[in-house]
């Protein structure tokens, strides 16, 4: 292998493989960048086994060849260099990497011994907009389980769903199983996968990175419990987790009998403020519904009390009940909107959080006791 | 208490004190601010019962009085609030505070049990401009042990020195046992500590914030095993350290046989992709002093090597040697200058390092033998 790369895009490349490989494997190649010099690309080649970037590099290639080198080493040596041109060649059992004045030699382990997974076979594929890829990742990623125990809603769940007119739509699902948030876009293609379809939650983490342009198109394909994402020069493909998401829908009410409706920055600013106080484990604030107002207000035994009138409407009968502000500041940092809508039918019945101005995603939040 | 004062100026005093109260004090009100409403004035103290600050902020006070309240608490309110006025009174054992729609009461600690330290009564004092202390103490807060059992070197020495010209001249001195570095100002006034006057790390680095203007000028006080430092509108005191100082001249060689000028920018470069590879506990870079230039290498077992050639002016016999690459970074990251010189007779001989164009600091590095 012996080849000339612009510093700028192998950096881009090696900083799209940090989140990708593993930091500390089980198989050492897990942690690498696997190289391939060919015709006048560098494919850069990384996996942690349930998922792998694959993608492409305009570059001079002088010799064709392979090499593996570790993906965290490799890119501090990139972002370290000042000359716009980088020079990878393999040296013995070394890769010799010259910019500048500057000259690495980094230590390898045999190409191809690789641990590459398996090609993903795609019997059908869909097509979206880069930008409502990255929404509907943006609007559901936070509801994703950090409990790994809870199996089933450490990834997120994505299905086929129609819009009041009946067009198709792709539907994004996560929980926690305290908040959950769905997210929707329409789509272009056939949809593949029946009812099971649970993505690691390190997939929309490593695809919100990858997508570049919201208008760039994206195809999703659907291989044996494994699904592949395919962009300009790259793709990106993960098995499917095993888990059962649960059957969502149940916890979402059909009707409800209060609705308050406030400006979102307002809003926003007093749960803030408010969330100072809300600090022990629970993060509980107190959500009193009353006519033309909600008053938020939180306790705290150690540093003292918070309290803040928003300006609302209400509908129905005023009511008081208890929530984690957190869940709430979560919906608000991941979404854009004037107003937000809640709609509540008793003090711990789930609350649904909706923005006015939107059909297409749409959350709900637990409530907890109030002592 | 009964006062209003801009947000800003408030958010400024509870900055201030971030730094100097305790996290998790064994006394409670070594976390707290101590208030005091008093003519057109609202005082802020804090105190970790080895540094204490004083500072004044302009107020509109309606009642006199004091109060005390955990300063991380009431800074987190202070950074949450959109209102630029705020409005602070004692109701019952809180402080409420009031600014736009935001309410807050925050507990408190009887403030007349307020541990004040004792009143610095200054023998002599001397004075430096803000912007020349604040270079002083970048150019040598880095070179403090971080080591709390290396009692002597946990602190800054302050002396009284002369520059080549017999002026009269302030030098901060700091070393670690491994490195050293001097810094020093010119100043009027009278230097009243004798040989030993020992600043703790939190003086320098408390300092650094409260110099808000080079142009300012700071009274240096000398009191009993205290110092005490008076800019506009604030008043630092400290108790001085007890160890004892090493003689560190004797670590200064006073001639050496090879000298080696590098540009600063190509140093500074070639050094941060060298240490990539210098992953070691000792962080070592080799140093090949040769003719018309400097070579520096690494190697990492696991990772591979790096070696760079800069440019110099090298006076006397070519050498090798090592060191710990971070101790010349942190010189660099301190400093500004367009060259830096070497000054080195043996491959273990201390290595000076001087800026061409100062006279007034000076950098110490231990070498490090290569396997």
């Amino acid at each position: 292998m012996d080849l000339h790369i612009t510093r700028d895009q192998l950096t881009v490349g090696l900083a799209r493989v940090q989140g990708i490989v593993e930091k500390r494997a089980t198989h050492p190649q897990l942690e690498h960048a696997f190289l391939q010099a060919q015709g006048n690309q560098l494919r850069i080649v990384a996996t942690d086994s349930t998922i792998q970037l694959t993608a492409d590099y305009e570059a001079r290639v002088d010799a064709e060849g392979i090499a593996s080198t570790s993906a965290a080493v490799f890119f501090q040596v990139l972002k370290s260099l000042a000359a716009p041109v980088v020079r990878l060649r393999t040296v013995g059992n070394k890769i010799k990497v010259t910019a500048g004045s500057a000259e690495f030699n980094l230590n390898t382990l045999p190409a191809e011994d690789f641990p590459h997974m398996p090609k993903v076979t795609s019997k059908a594929s869909l097509s979206v907009s880069g930008g409502a890829f990255k929404r509907m990742i943006e609007e559901t990623a936070f509801c994703i389980s950090k409990d790994d125990n809870r199996y089933g809603l450490n990834g997120a769940h994505l299905e086929e769903t129609h819009g009041a007119s009946g067009d198709p739509r792709l539907r994004l699902v996560t929980t926690d199983g305290s908040r959950l948030a769905w997210s929707e876009t329409p789509f272009e293609g056939v949809f593949a996968m029946g009812a099971r379809m649970l993505l690691p939650r390190k997939v929309l983490q490593e695809m919100k990175k990858l997508i570049e342009k919201d208008d760039d198109v994206w195809q999703v394909g659907f291989g044996d419990r494994a699904a592949i994402f395919t962009g300009p020069g790259l793709s990106f493909q993960s098995r499917l987790m095993d888990g059962d998401f649960p059957d969502y829908r149940q916890v979402v009410p059909a009707a409800f009998r209060r609705r308050l409706e406030v400006e979102r920055d307002a809003f926003s600013a007093a749960l803030r403020r408010t969330s100072i106080m809300a600090s022990d484990r629970n993060r509980s604030v107190r959500f009193s519904f009353e006519p033309g107002r909600l008053v938020v207000s939180a306790q705290n035994l150690d540093a003292g009390d918070a309290r803040e009138e928003i300006p609302a409407e209400l509908s129905g009968e005023p009511i008081q009940t208890g929530f984690n502000v957190a869940y709430f500041q979560d919906v608000l940092g991941a979404t854009r909107s004037d107003r937000v809508r809640l709609e509540l039918s008793e003090p711990l019945d789930p609350c649904i959080l909706r923005l006015p101005d939107r059909d297409d995603c749409l959350f709900v939040v637990m409530p907890m006791r109030l002592d």
